[in-house]
């Protein structure tokens, strides 16, 4: 199978002209589900982590069963105030206005190894915020992946200005 | 390992007099995780069910993987206005106001057999709520499965009340 033939694409979600890649269609064929999980952690069999973070909450999906699969721990980086115990957290901008994103103080040690994992990546700036939040408290983004890169809109290259690398399991051209 | 003991109480959340049972903890360790997912994933390796259904957001961490684990296809049910195509959806009621779920109706089959799966059950009404968008789709819920029962807060018993099995790793009295 390829994963991207099993995303199906809802013209004008959630705004008028936005191509939006829908992952719920690969993700409840089992085959499809299996297939993605196992090609991200087939990349990272012989890398050294020791967290998976995963961005609330479609990141959740995809992280939690790579971290499973690879043996590792599992850390959300969620919205505001959806976190109990004590947090950092980092604003950054949307198209329209700002949002914000969190994580536990104690969800990681400095000087761990971070495979920060999402379904999409389109502007970057989320995946910004989460790079900048796992540097404040002192980890180092391995990599961060995504099932979907959609290159014309920026966001692999944001990254990688960073120092992040970037790997994506397939691109979506013409958004 | 126990579950038990790697999940964190944290008192006054989100309310004054809750105690927040915090599985971040349980999620951040390797052992943890694991453990958690297989112990589910034990519990129905003889069972016949097509999809795994998980609620948003912390039943996607434990749903995922179980879905991986099992070989089956994993179906997100989300908060209002989240998935982007074609949905049903049911309201509930909170302790202030109401809330809504819904489900892609491509998701599930008529006839499929579900396994739903959260973090946690308190009185139960978001899991009563998803038991009735699976029936609404002609799903059969094979069984509720739960990290954490609060017992005293009755969610097990409205479920079963419904016909649905329940099965929780874990429990806190007192809540």
């Amino acid at each position: 199978m390829t994963i991207k033939s099993h995303i199906r694409t809802v013209p004008h979600y959630p705004h008028h002209g936005i191509m939006f890649r829908d992952i719920t269609t690969l993700l409840k064929d089992p085959i499809g589900l299996r297939t993605t999980i196992q090609e991200i952690a087939k990349r990272y069999s012989n890398v050294e982590i020791d967290k998976v973070i995963g961005i609330e909450s479609r990141g959740f999906i995809i992280g939690a069963p790579v971290a499973y699969q690879l043996g590792k721990g599992f850390v959300p980086i969620r919205k505001r105030n959806k976190l109990p115990a004590e947090t950092i957290g980092r604003d950054y901008q949307l198209e329209y206005g700002s949002d914000r994103i969190e994580i536990h103080v104690d969800a990681i040690q400095p000087g761990e190894r971070v495979l920060l994992v999402d379904d999409l990546i389109a502007t970057g700036g989320t995946a910004e915020a989460a790079v900048g939040l796992i540097r404040d408290m002192g980890g180092e983004v391995v990599e961060c992946c995504f099932v979907i890169d959609l290159p014309d809109v920026g966001g692999k290259a944001r990254l990688e200005n960073l120092g992040c690398p970037v790997f994506a399991l397939c691109e979506f051209e013409g958004d």
